[in-house]
């Protein structure tokens, strides 16, 4: 799984090379904002799966333990990273 | 918190009705744009509110109890949440 | 049109009654927060409704027009409202 | 300003790269995240710049000038532009 969120990020990485490129030869204003927009669509792919594999071991292990301060720890992290994505307008 | 949560969702009620009427009165389109906004701003708020409560009862209870299909319940519902609201682009 | 615009948004309005609703009849957070995420793609579908008309009246008009400072005035609006929905993160 | 643009690119992209190494080294899921969200804040400002200078050249040329379907094709980017950073939920 590692290896396949590393995968994907190398991509983002070279699809972001290729913007820097268009950007350098003067490519349509409007073609490089859907290629950075692909590319935000992809990284938020990314931090999905992620958090994904995230609640379904550490957040597990931290709520089922016997630490309240890890287990406030672990959703407080939860819900700072929901506020994030959620804090649109 | 619950009256909370339903006293700003009432808020919001209204807010919107007050953008219905910048709407029948023609309101300039940037300034019914910067409203639906904010009512939109507001909303992020209550549900990022909501879900911090979600968190720490229901989450809590199901990662603690026996059922594991509970459990993945939950935690592919905090999941899907996020995945939406990360969902732009 | 505009009475298009101004009937959505009432919809909206009774939806997030009846969001008021579930809160009080103490729904599951989850389904509350469903609920809130589909009022406000309702939202974002009619201010992109809204910002369409605007593209294609006012801004033609003071783009075309001889003020610049007008000129100015508008595209920095264009400009603010993307810049809000894009300011996630 | 278009060196501006490439530059932070190609921060971004060093950006992404640290990112992977993260991954790689296993480090702890929620900081990853985070450093996602980073990235693509950056992004969203530098999307939000090209935009400005896209609204404030061709947009305007496009608009002052005597073709319609020029016009309409130009305003309709616009409007797919913000359509989609707005199309969350």
């Amino acid at each position: 799984m590692k290896k396949d969120f590393s995968l994907r990020l190398r991509n983002v990485e070279g699809h972001i090379r290729g913007i820097e490129r268009m950007v350098e030869e003067d490519a349509y204003c409007i073609d490089v904002i859907r290629q950075i927009q692909a590319a935000q669509a992809a990284l938020s792919k990314i931090s999905s799966g992620i958090l994904d594999e995230h609640l379904n071991s550490c957040v597990i292990t931290a709520i089922r333990g016997d630490d309240p301060a890890e287990r406030e720890r672990v959703l407080g992290e939860i819900h700072e990273v929901f506020e994030k994505t959620n804090r649109s307008y």
